[in-house]
């Protein structure tokens, strides 16, 4: 069984989409580890409550280098697979890249190259987009700028506001991110340029 | 019945979708004249045997200002309510903007803000994005940067090649840019920051 290593921040909604979906046999892997750089993240309670080894690791006050490297010990202790963020408000240091190079997964609520960075589904709402949505994609050491994995679109409505529309874009979230995994699990692609191929289809 | 003029620089496969969708009652409005600024482009051609105003208009040598300002000219004459660009490859002054606030557009074959410029399909492409698409907004002054009246998604498939995802997006194209211009020409819209909102809608 492949081995998760969960990254995050705050809530980690996209933590506990991905635990269900493991729960319900739509994904077969495991968490072996939650790491949080915050205390009082609540996604390290529901790890608990989900009987997962949860681990907070303060980040403040330390240099990037450093934590990074104290993180990169713990997920190889669990002889993790694969990182996976979910809602990690952190940038990666080099190192820490290159430790997992293309085994560490994002997701991102906005069809990236467009509305890197926070609050993605508000900027979208704001410049007009009609079409906005998510984006799973490896991780580099730059702002979501890593290949991209899955895209799902979000239609804007007449009536949306920008949490309604969010709203909808974290359901769609909770399912690519979930596919994107389970892709990246099963070996079945590669990387041409920065595109990300099925390994079904033969080399050009 | 409302009259569109079109600005165009080579084939305007966009201004011929939009004669058809005319001509098949689609779209309730006409087309009062076709400018180019390259006397070769195709277009005109095209423009002829419809039996259409054609002018050919060079802007080779001419100062923005100045070449704008006749184009303007010929818009004046024929009474244009819309002015419709259609791989017109040349930026607005901001004199022609102001004098046709928001009574220009343009089609995009990317999802604005993505991928701006030349060649959007191949730099979308390359970027490995799995959603593509286009976009119809208004025009200012600055490159593929005017609020966004409708945009549509198209999917990248695993045999996808450029050339094939740019023929997918085109066929996009021909669609959203009548349905832009009928709401457009409909007046139920209005303006909120960027947002191309409808006039339906209560304001916030």
């Amino acid at each position: 069984m492949k081995k998760l290593g969960v990254l995050l921040s705050g809530r980690g909604s996209n933590f506990e989409a991905i635990a269900r979906n493991i729960a319900d046999g739509k994904l077969k892997a495991e968490i072996a580890v939650v790491i949080s750089n915050r205390p009082e993240a609540p996604g390290l309670e529901t790890a608990r409550r989900l009987g997962l080894h949860a681990v907070a690791l303060p980040s403040k006050g330390l240099p990037r280098e450093e934590f990074d490297s104290q993180v990169a010990s713990i997920l190889d202790q669990h002889n993790v697979d694969l990182v996976v963020l979910a809602g990690y408000m952190r940038l990666l240091s080099g190192a820490f890249v290159k430790h997992f190079a293309m085994r560490i997964v994002n997701i991102h609520p906005s069809l990236l190259p467009a509305f890197p960075g926070l609050d993605a589904q508000h900027q979208a709402f704001e410049y007009g987009v009609k079409i906005a949505g998510c984006t799973a994609h490896f991780v580099d050491e730059h702002l979501d700028s890593g290949p991209i994995i899955l895209q799902a679109a979000v239609a804007v409505e007449e009536a949306d506001t920008a949490e309604t529309l969010s709203a909808r874009i974290l359901k769609k979230e909770h399912r690519i991110y979930t596919d994107a995994i389970r892709l990246v699990l099963s070996g079945e692609w590669r990387i041409e340029g920065r595109r990300v191929v099925s390994s079904r289809m033969p080399l050009r």
